[in-house]
């Protein structure tokens, strides 16, 4: 394929993924396929000679399409959102056209500017504390990463080394090895101190674990993977209050901020810990720490939304899961189980945990909607994540009718099976 | 930005990476920037209302390109290829659309199943043992990972979950933080076992290493991240025999297999070792273990090159390489320091490594070609990587007149110098 197919072939893809977009409710949010489906569908192994176009073309409808869970149809309420939008798309068509590799400033100056500059401009958006940008000659600064757990590992290798250094300059007759076997990491059963845990958004009381962790000399790293990009707005930034006494912070604006994946932001305070923690062969860089183009998408989103544009996202979904939150609340057969705080809504039959499960699977079966459930104290609970972009009101309404209708019918067997038994 | 008027700046980017790879031999192919020059460029923070599309696409040529190093220029010669094809992007372009999050099958059937059955063509292409395809039912299988080091990684934290267990069950008296203690990884200064280390391109004997780890149940990975892609030609197949022994492969198409950055494709004799080593929640699957659907990327690449063309564009660049390594032969000021396998040239002046550091200082300061170094037993050495998918033999011998005209200007004045001390 040389560069004019390209152009032929690439407005015929736009105009495909626009009209996918567009028309994505109108598909079945979860698909009807079995494990194993795909195998059949295609040859045992790759053509000996060029296919066309055309010929791969078709096969997205007729192969992919089949087997797809549409996360961008507004019937999409599990997991948390998996952010998406035109100009970050833009940005990424950009992204793939120069394909640098920006594991130095060298090996694309551009790149790995623009990405500081962003993580500033995103750090101040949420209004974090200025050492923890770079500005002009700042100690410290932002990073993208592929996900929040491998900024958790960067944390956790960073505060290692530097924990090591200074046990060891305190300390100068202990051995690497035995300072090793010393370390402690303190986790909950959510890892780090967390904002917006997965399970049910609950949030870590970081003004209490702060201070203790600045008196014992204990790197805080917190992860406020989905939460994160509701800092944005002045009513909810409250909850990172206390970030003031973390080293690290991070939060994944592929997940809410629009911005498609992958996009996590992490802010340290002092660079020189993480560049301490990776020292890099300094002649030439192994191409280990390849990275993409990633801050295009920021800067595309950041500015094509503007702020405002971005804070009414957000708002919009929060909205929304108080909108489900009422609904739910209205109905005396169900409870809700966890605070509302950003777009999530964890809620439930009241009853065993066996009704629970079997409302679930009517409703995953029927597949008008998808959701995903979690434990919270041992009783099983639905989430109601508000994921899209494009839901709307109606949206949310349509969801808890078909819910609430599925829950009449699943009582009236239920009690029936009962009253038989 | 709605549907419609992504379908109209869709297009119009389109066109943009379309000239710009159309054109890239025309540009400079190292940036002329200073660190820092990006950041007086863009205003200090996120704008509050939103910018057009127009606003952000000018500043595309005014503020990213000229801080831009251009790794698909065919004057690129630096580290190792970056892969990158117009099937490749418009794969990407689908991907970003669908936006799906394949961290389980249900999450994304399509994604799940079409990796795997892309990493069995891929297998095959290669001509892996049997044991590493997933096939209908086989023990075996590959995942697409984000880089050769995550694979290093996964392999290792594998080995060392099935090393404990092994262990336990031998010595069940013995606690898990005791064996821990007592793991030894072995490793040369490349890490595991490499074929196509960085520096040199060279090759670890496999049939050596190999039946000493079965014997000593020690886990082999073996890292192939830019090699990888020549074993699909059969003249360079013997290159991985000893495979057999493995427990754990990797290579990279993004790097030399024309699929975009991020593609590192790694396969394993058993999957179980896979999934005990990441036991995930069984409930709700946590966001951390997020990836795009990379394996579109490989669908589209295979069958719009096909084998054949794959094998012309491998060949292609070896041949590139040894026409370089023959003009580097016939002058006698310089010599060969590595055998030339693949498509890296390593080579020097022959004369000190202060010498051969000006040389290519003075190349990378003319800035018409980009080359990186390395040390290969103490000398220091130039390294010459046929990059490009559009390099062609013309600038290969642009290249080499142009090293030789500097190696002449430096010559000259080095001597002059010395002469004056």
């Amino acid at each position: 394929m040389d560069a004019a197919e390209f152009r032929k072939r690439g407005k015929e893809m736009v105009d495909y993924v626009a009209d996918y977009l567009e028309k994505i409710d109108k598909r079945q949010v979860f698909p009807d396929v079995e494990p194993g489906y795909l195998r059949p569908l295609i040859p045992d192994c790759a053509p000996q000679d060029p296919e066309s176009f055309e010929d791969v073309f078709k096969d997205i409808e007729k192969i992919i399409m089949p087997g797809v869970t549409h996360w961008h149809s507004p019937y999409f309420f599990a997991y948390f959102p998996a952010a998406s939008s035109f100009p970050a798309l833009l940005a990424d068509m950009l992204c793939g056209g120069i394909g640098c590799v920006g594991f130095s400033w060298a090996a694309s100056p551009a790149c790995t500017e623009l990405e500081t500059v962003m993580l500033d401009w995103l750090g101040k958006m949420i209004n974090l504390p200025e050492e923890f940008l770079a500005g002009k000659d700042g100690q410290g600064g932002g990073v993208i990463q592929g996900s929040a757990s491998e900024a958790t590992l960067i944390s956790l290798l960073a505060a290692r080394t530097k924990t090591i250094r200074r046990v060891q300059s305190e300390n100068p007759e202990l051995t690497e090895a035995e300072i090793m076997g010393r370390l402690v990491a303190y986790a909950s059963d959510q890892f780090c101190a967390t904002l917006g845990t997965t399970p049910c958004c609950s949030f870590d009381r970081l003004l209490e674990l702060g201070p203790i962790c600045n008196k014992e000399n204990i790197w805080m790293h917190i992860d406020a993977a989905y939460a994160g990009s509701a800092f944005i707005c002045p009513e909810f930034r409250h909850l990172l209050n206390g970030v003031e006494f973390a080293d690290s912070f991070n939060f994944n604006p592929h997940k809410w901020l629009l911005v498609n994946f992958d996009c996590s932001a992490m802010w340290v305070k002092k660079r020189s810990d993480l560049i301490g923690a990776f020292k890099l062969e300094p002649l030439y860089l192994q191409h280990h720490h390849q990275e993409r183009f990633r801050s295009l998408k920021l800067w595309f989103v950041l500015r094509m939304y503007g702020v405002t544009g971005l804070q009414e996202h957000i708002r919009k979904h929060v909205r929304l899961s108080h909108q489900f939150e009422h609904l739910v609340l209205q109905d005396e057969r169900f409870e809700i189980c966890a605070e509302v705080v950003l777009g999530l809504v964890c809620f439930r039959l009241k009853g065993s945990n066996e009704l629970n499960k079997a409302l679930l699977k009517s409703i995953n079966e029927a597949k008008k909607i998808h959701l995903v459930p979690c434990y919270l104290r041992e009783k099983f609970v639905l989430r109601f994540a508000v994921c899209s972009r494009t839901v709307e009101s109606t949206h949310v309404k349509f969801a808890w009718q078909h819910i609430s209708q599925l829950a009449t019918d699943l009582l009236q067997t239920w009690e029936h099976d009962d009253h038989q038994q």
